[in-house]
């Protein structure tokens, strides 16, 4: 499979990671990077990720367009993108969000559609900007495509040959299922995570908490340090589902708090046994030991 | 600094591990096991950590006994302990709790409190028991020996040697002081990563969640893979602190809700930059910026 020339809009850890990744397996000619910031650009290029610095009239020629920006920018950039699309394009976003991705694709694509394949890589790191990028950031990776009506096969069999050409797993899912999956594993998370340090950052003895905040703390937190912007746009397009991740969340917690508030030892330990028996099945693969309601 | 006999009571992760790291110094000559649980002294035996297995009796001639047992065993072993204990033993725990451990101590060894240090290493790993000791876990570590009037300062500075001789920093700390932060900086990560995984863990579609959790996820909920027993001990004798820390940090998630639920995308992204400022701050140890009130 190859690509003679794609465009990468937003050339950050993830967009720059999928050109390195596809420039590795021989699966691109030439890569133009699109972005709102020139310094990014000179960085995306210096690393390598990106052959030259285009504009949105240079996707005329492409035969694949990856937007890896911020959730709600990608409306605006799907109106830009429009008039330069040619009928043999592929549109790929790559946002962590896929019902509001889609809306916005609907409204700025209407009938070129067919062209249209929602993505969404599982993967990341706390870093971001194309100096964090990494050809294999994607090697072993779940990449979820939401499935559409309207999206043509041939669309999402180009798709997901550039992602297997990343060395990464295409699985398909709807996208409503895919938006309450990643609110619970993901997006609850990182606004747990964010909400701890924000929390201690504040206090009057902030400075004696982070002297001894340790490994633990650390690794609980490592997802705090990723992009504000990025995260705001996340929580806000999946605001629905991740409003009602919260309110579970904080409801199991209420009932850990009501367990210590009542020095209800057995209630506790048998939650943190139930808690860490599933961290390892996960951590084993051991899937099988858990519910699995009809999808 | 040498000693000739030393006794761990808990041969765990923590009491093998102080146990390898003498030996490695050559700062001890044997060490005596004692557990409740045979096959873990076997282990710790196998694992080079200790050279005979003991009994509470064998304290007698030993120059140190360290306790690394889960907190709510501290005042049965300080009981068991207590007729066999010389004068020039120093008798130190390791335990993540202090208040607590220091008012069983009191009771059970009154008159010989001069010899007691209360220390709390910090580090740890997600594994537990013998087999997951290393000589190297305290390296580069601190140790935090809570403050007494009654300890006698040469059983603080032998204690100080030992941690040294392990490759720890001893810092010290008030009682309340040292309950107050690893309640806020440890205690609650804890109890926030067990409460995420048995609440995704209790879903009809759990199955479904845990093969899309990714490395966010990971790391987040790695602490929840920590020893149930031992966390329930220390929430249950942290109690106080424990709670107040999840209802501060239940209102801070209640603040971000709230953003969310009013679609107030700045309050939403100055949360999550302060956060993630303070998180860069602290690992790069800039610790100047935050607040230090007079402790």
């Amino acid at each position: 499979m190859n690509f003679s020339r794609i465009a990468i809009i937003g050339i950050g850890l993830i967009g720059a990671s999928f050109a390195l990744a596809l420039k590795r397996a021989g699966a691109v000619t030439e890569v133009i990077g699109i972005d709102a910031d020139s310094f990014v650009l000179e960085l995306a290029k210096r690393r390598g990720a990106i052959d030259r610095i285009g504009v949105m009239a240079d996707v005329r020629d492409v035969d694949l367009v990856l937007l890896a920006i911020p959730v709600r920018q990608m409306g605006a950039a799907f109106v830009a993108l429009r008039p330069h699309l040619s009928p043999h394009t592929v549109v790929m976003d790559a946002g962590s969000t896929k019902q509001d991705v889609i809306t916005a694709a609907r409204s700025a694509l209407g009938g070129v559609m067919a062209q249209f394949v929602p993505a969404h890589p599982i993967a990341g790191r706390e870093l971001h900007g194309p100096m964090a990028a990494e050809a294999d950031l994607f090697v072993g990776k779940r990449v979820v495509i939401a499935m559409l009506p309207e999206t043509h096969a041939s669309a999402t069999q180009r798709a997901t040959a550039a992602w297997e050409a990343c060395g990464a797993r295409v699985v398909t899912m709807l996208p409503a299922t895919h938006d309450a999956v990643f609110a619970a594993v993901s997006h609850l998370p990182h606004m747990l995570a964010f909400a701890l340090v924000d929390e201690l950052a504040a206090r009057p003895n902030a400075k004696l908490l982070f002297e001894h905040a340790a490994s633990g703390f650390r690794d609980f937190t490592r997802i705090a340090s990723s992009s504000p912007e990025m995260w705001r746009d996340i929580a806000l397009n999946n605001r629905e589902a991740l409003l009602n991740e919260i309110d579970r969340y904080t409801g199991r917690v209420k009932a850990l708090r009501d367990a210590l508030a009542a020095e209800d030892g057995d209630q506790l330990i048998a939650l943190m046994r139930r808690a860490a028996l599933a961290r390892e099945r996960w951590l084993s693969g051991e899937l099988s030991h858990f519910q699995d309601e009809a999808r």
